[in-house]
């Protein structure tokens, strides 16, 4: 007897009449005369298998009418063809062990009805058990696996780039500290200072807000490349889009430009949409009936539409004479906010949107200055339903430029002296962009919040993990 | 004129006579009377493909004859077969145009020469241009590529467990401290302790030593899931085999015993050496020739001989009666050290091991009691040439007894409500392993050095990047 998963003895592809085990945990128990239909799901996929009980099973009024939602069972029986609705196949029960009770199941957190997203966020070791994180989850690792594979088959190689470490990529974010310093007794230096010679590494560390600049260096040697790996943000921006501790994708291509950039973004984000929509079906319909209605219409349009192009001059021009009030100004070299970047998408082209070539001040120092000397090869992506998705751009390889880009930043050149390396010996154009990947989650699983796009929900005050 | 990768110029799927682009960087330039050969890199296979300059390009006397390694170039020309040795084609060149030179050729860090490790160390940005570290990075990019399609193909779901944490899995381990607080001026409580509520998190966090404990709480609701992420341990032990920042893989899977953890491992380990052998069989023969000669070997004997399971007990039994003399004690009850691991698997089974219960006292809280009341239900396996690999345990799914270890160990329940939690709650045998990233990378490629194994090599001291 063969012990197979819920998605197994669900998929068709076990013959009717195969005498099989599955194991799992309680969903709901219907008791209907002399039967009792107890639903049990592995979480292998979205539904449920029915396990159907007899008075002839030995344990029936002891213990299998006393299954309630949560209790761990190991079912064996006969899979045969289900009268009931929305259901193939059940298993026609010859044994149920049960292997775990439910303490006190009046207050078992995880009742069989719909709780708040804010509820199950204080449940995050449980609510991987309910139907909408058990989709979400799956759904996540259906596209962290595509991320993979795509960049795989298009002959990239995974690097991981230090998540401690002494540079801040993006010369402005806030950073935390990671230290073995006993703050009871900090070491001082002779002038009273924190002495971080003492510290584990010997200086300050903090943990990556990028490995973009890391990722460079195995860019100008091994060609393709990309990170994925989570990246930190201590900002103070407790919103329902920001997290302090989110995973990021950031490939990178040498002998590319700006134009390569967005042809790689366009190529990478319909490759994972498709993979969603051909490999987690079962996931995406409830996602459609209980989250948002337009989550599969809208994957399946992004996949179809080609994406447009446009610079970003011209889309301050579009904005300035598009009529709408915005709450944000639209001015030339301003940065374009949430609700600019939507009409963008939404109202005016209907479909993904690349804007290109942003004004140099509001940009970071590695982009490469274009040759009117006013923009960068920036490029953001736009997606209708959430903006910006991907940011990206071609990077300076020109020593002489980068050097009075960081000189203009108030960057130590002796700070970047392996990153100047990288244009100093066979430098060549590179370009790649980052993509946050519960920004990814979000939009795919149509959430509203992010910290329900992570495994574990961490705003401050909830780090009990 | 279709560019493509070295790999693909030399893997003989273009037909000879074609018009093709190749882009790199130069490895060595040879010049024999009017011709001028010229090794091109572009990292996507460990062979550069050779370009055969003549008289007839405009640019020949200018810069082809003046390339040297480490300069990039984009090349076009015929591709033909080869007379020359260990090479099927070369590209006749049409045009070279050289995209970066190379500030003072004489002085490049990477000359086309071997240099030492330790001097590579110091040279991160530029050591995947060399032939080891090329190889190295390919190779940990196939190993990483087949830990997420095993799992995938096994029906397990990647889980991503939180880096800051507030929790010591291990209940021992050195933990680096995260924080924003200001350390010229930490906040004090009414005793003049540091204000922990007054951090990020409004508590006191930490970079994690282990996905385990949270990982456990999917495993019970999704059956079959894994991490695979970056771990930290503030050791001060500075050798070849530690790292303080470094990946892990945990697997983790629901209605299990140690037996099917030991198979699950057994079958993961042979599938990702089968995965390198057939897809990196050129990076190998190199390992092989320059690193450790057993390297290709020694991966074929593991995937071809079934591992070996004894007992601790049985272990310390054969140890005692070896006749070897170790520099550790061998005693009931001692935790076996690296020269008896390696006694064992290579000397006493010529093959791996799996050393299975182990007793209770040195073992972490969260492995399952055994019914002999002395030991666990932990395993280590061991490979011959480097001893321990993987370390697993089955899970203590009893709420009683997993209280009774807690005390024992001196943890506070409180602090581990939601991990009770999973105990109370439709609680089912489980068990899971850890497998260091890096760890495998060493093993695989023959590295004495971990500092090898990764991208950027960070002693304290050497955190420059």
């Amino acid at each position: 007897m063969a012990v197979v998963s819920v998605q197994q003895a669900l998929s068709g592809a076990i013959a009717p009449g195969s005498e099989v085990t599955v194991r799992g945990w309680v969903r709901t128990r219907r008791d209907s005369g002399e039967l009792c239909f107890v639903n049990v799901s592995d979480g292998s996929c979205f539904d449920p298998i029915q396990v159907v009980a007899t008075a002839a099973l030995g344990n029936f009024a002891d213990e299998v009418r006393k299954l309630s939602s949560g209790c761990s069972v190991i079912a064996t029986g006969t899979l045969a063809p289900s009268m009931g609705k929305g259901q193939r196949f059940e298993l026609q029960a010859t044994a149920i062990e049960v292997t775990g009770w439910v303490d006190d199941p009046l207050t078992y957190p995880m009742q069989p009805k719909q709780h708040s997203l804010e509820y199950l966020r204080e449940y995050a070791h449980l609510r991987p058990r309910t139907n909408l994180f058990g989709a979400v989850t799956r759904i996540r690792h259906c596209l962290a696996q595509a991320v993979h594979r795509f960049f795989h088959e298009q002959g990239f190689y995974w690097i991981s780039t230090p998540i401690i470490t002494t540079s801040d990529a993006e010369g402005a974010g806030q950073m935390f500290r990671v230290s073995t310093l006993d703050l009871a007794n900090l070491p001082r230096d002779g002038r009273g200072d924190v002495d971080f010679s003492r510290d584990f590494f010997g200086k300050e560390t903090f943990l990556t807000v990028s490995g973009q600049l890391n990722v460079e260096a195995y860019c100008l040697a091994l060609s393709k490349v990309y990170t994925f790996g989570p990246t930190f943000r201590a900002e103070n921006s407790h919103t329902t889009r920001h997290l302090a501790e989110f995973w990021m994708i950031e490939p990178e291509i040498a002998f590319a430009t700006l134009k390569e950039d967005a042809d790689l973004a366009e190529a990478f984000l319909k490759y994972l949409f498709r993979a969603v929509l051909d490999e987690r079906a079962d996931d995406m319909a409830f996602i459609a009936e209980r989250v948002e209605k337009t989550a599969i219409s809208r994957l399946q349009a992004f996949i179809d539409a080609p994406f447009e192009r446009i610079d970003y001059t011209e889309a301050v021009a579009l904005l300035q004479k598009s009529g709408q009030k915005f709450d944000f100004p639209v001015e030339w070299g301003l940065d374009l906010q949430t609700e600019h970047e939507r009409w963008l998408t939404e109202q005016h082209v209907g479909r993904p949107v690349v804007v290109m070539n942003y004004p140099e001040q509001i940009k970071a120092f590695y982009m490469r200055l274009n040759d009117d000397g006013r923009t960068v090869a920036a490029m953001d992506v736009l997606a209708p339903g959430i903006g910006e998705i991907i940011g990206g751009s071609q990077r300076e390889e020109r020593l002489d430029v980068l050097d009075a880009r960081m000189a203009q930043f108030g960057l130590e050149p002796a700070h970047y002296g392996w990153y100047r390396d990288l244009r100093r010996y066979g430098s060549v154009p590179h370009a790649g962009f980052g993509l946050g990947f519960e920004r990814l989650v979000v939009y795919t699983c149509g959430l509203a919040n992010i910290r329900d796009a992570i495994p574990y929900p961490r705003a401050p005050g909830l780090a009990t993990f």
